[in-house]
């Protein structure tokens, strides 16, 4: 390939190459994202996924230059990001640490960051919790996708303990992949996402449960009939992948609680305005909605 | 233009060329959308709208053949289509019925039906409550579009008062549309749209009021921020015209009621399940939603 070729295939957001090594630790969706961009960027990624097919097809789908079984091959790595499910996080770490050394990285992609960040950083003080705001509903290295995470938010959460160093290399990262970088507290990313992800996620699939409820067939089948785009918009993350939801609630149980709290206040209220027949209320709520939209876009 | 010109532009569902001519009241994004596809089907149109500039807007765009500001105009038509706002429908059929043949059929195009039917059946016989389910966020004429129907629910609500030849007639013209037409009772129309339109609208717009409960103002800008598909989604109806939402809500109201109590049953068990860390069931609740979900697309 010519050198024009390959800064052309590097796109708009090209860095200048590094000699820097990226791990990367599952090569599902997210981490087979994340390869093919950052091998486009110039880095050297090496992966590592429990099956071998999966590394097969990662390296052929220039997700990653060499994968394998293997946590011992990221010995190399200035920085690893971990893509495993939350659950597995910990374990996983614990698996690596030996391995590296302690100048190395870690970073991860998890959903929720305060039990995270408190279950690892113990464990390697060069982590910083991480939450590329990505995805689809598509899963496995094969739905992998070149400029996911441009344009997208890139959260950081670093505490006081984080070495600003670690801090500032995964931001590299970051605006490398085209993300917009946001740098919180653990907490505080934690009651954002409740409020703008995990409740959506409840509200959402308690949608399901309530039509369950009509109790003649006739009109609950016309209801799923006449169902058009507002009750499949509505629906659509409640009607998503039941192992993301349901690890998005017992890592953010706290926060999601408090803003499921909230929000059964507010629906109370519009209930009771319908009730009452307060359609000066009603009509002010919903002009709240349309003018509050527009902030979260 | 050639024979063949005007049959293929006259599309697939072209029926052939009547000589009905069928009416239309209020010529918005709907009446006008109807007018389009009427003409292109071969009826002749007539539309009537309060502004001047609505009646030459809709027949420079194709929407009627002559359009008036006065009801009397409608006075040859076979078939009246209402499509003003809820709230005027019974003073339009008032002032327009001693214009009329006795054989005239009136239909309306409301997102409620039980109210509306009990209204216009005693002004005029010959009505058929009628639900073209189909629109966008746009208003006015200039929004209209072809083929806005197509492939769309059309719902028809006779009761065992109306005459079977009226029923016949709009679903004529449902059909010319490409309209999938259903025909039920009109307080089962409103029962199941109160799930799949009216419940949604409300459980979604209490999402900004709940996030308004936020209280540190870092985090509420950080989920702004930070929101994405899934919360764009998930609030969108919630964010559409107050107008349209408050008029459902008034006309609906004991049905929303209805549903609304059941669905904050669903809330409150899902609630309970995530205070009692009881990970089976919300489990098994999400993949209730993932399972259900395809019978409403």
């Amino acid at each position: 390939m010519a050198m024009g070729d390959a800064q052309a295939a590097m796109g708009t957001n090209a860095v200048p190459a590094t000699a820097m090594t990226v791990g990367i630790v599952g090569l599902g969706l997210i981490g087979g994202s994340l390869g093919l961009d950052l091998r486009r960027r110039g880095y050297r990624v090496l992966g590592v996924s429990r099956k071998v097919l999966t590394c097969d097809r990662a390296v052929a789908r220039g997700a990653a230059d060499e994968a394998s079984l293997e946590l011992a091959s990221l010995a190399p790595a200035d920085v690893i990001i971990l893509c495993t499910p939350l659950n597995v996080l910990g374990q996983t770490v614990e698996l690596l640490r030996c391995h590296l050394k302690p100048e190395t990285v870690l970073t991860d992609v998890g959903s929720v960051k305060g039990p995270i960040v408190e279950e690892i950083e113990p464990l390697w003080p060069n982590f910083v919790g991480g939450h590329p705001m990505a995805g689809n509903t598509e899963q496995g290295i094969d739905a992998a996708l070149q400029d996911l995470f441009q344009d997208r938010p890139y959260v950081l959460t670093p505490t006081e303990r984080t070495p600003s160093a670690a801090v500032e290399r995964v931001r590299e990262l970051a605006i490398a992949l085209g993300s917009v970088p946001y740098v919180c507290a653990p907490d505080e990313h934690d009651r954002a996402v409740a409020w703008i992800s995990h409740l959506p996620v409840m509200v959402s699939t308690s949608l399901f449960q309530a039509c369950r409820r009509e109790e003649t067939p006739a009109v609950r089948q016309l209801a799923q009939q006449l169902a058009s785009s507002g009750f499949r918009d509505t629906s659509r993350v409640g009607g998503g992948n039941p192992e993301l939801g349901l690890l998005m609630a017992r890592y953010n149980r706290e926060a999601l609680l408090a803003s499921l709290t909230s929000y059964r206040q507010s629906l109370e209220q519009v209930m009771a305005m319908i009730e009452g027949e307060d359609w000066t209320g009603v009509e002010a709520t919903l002009q709240q909605g349309a003018d509050d939209r527009p902030l979260f876009l």
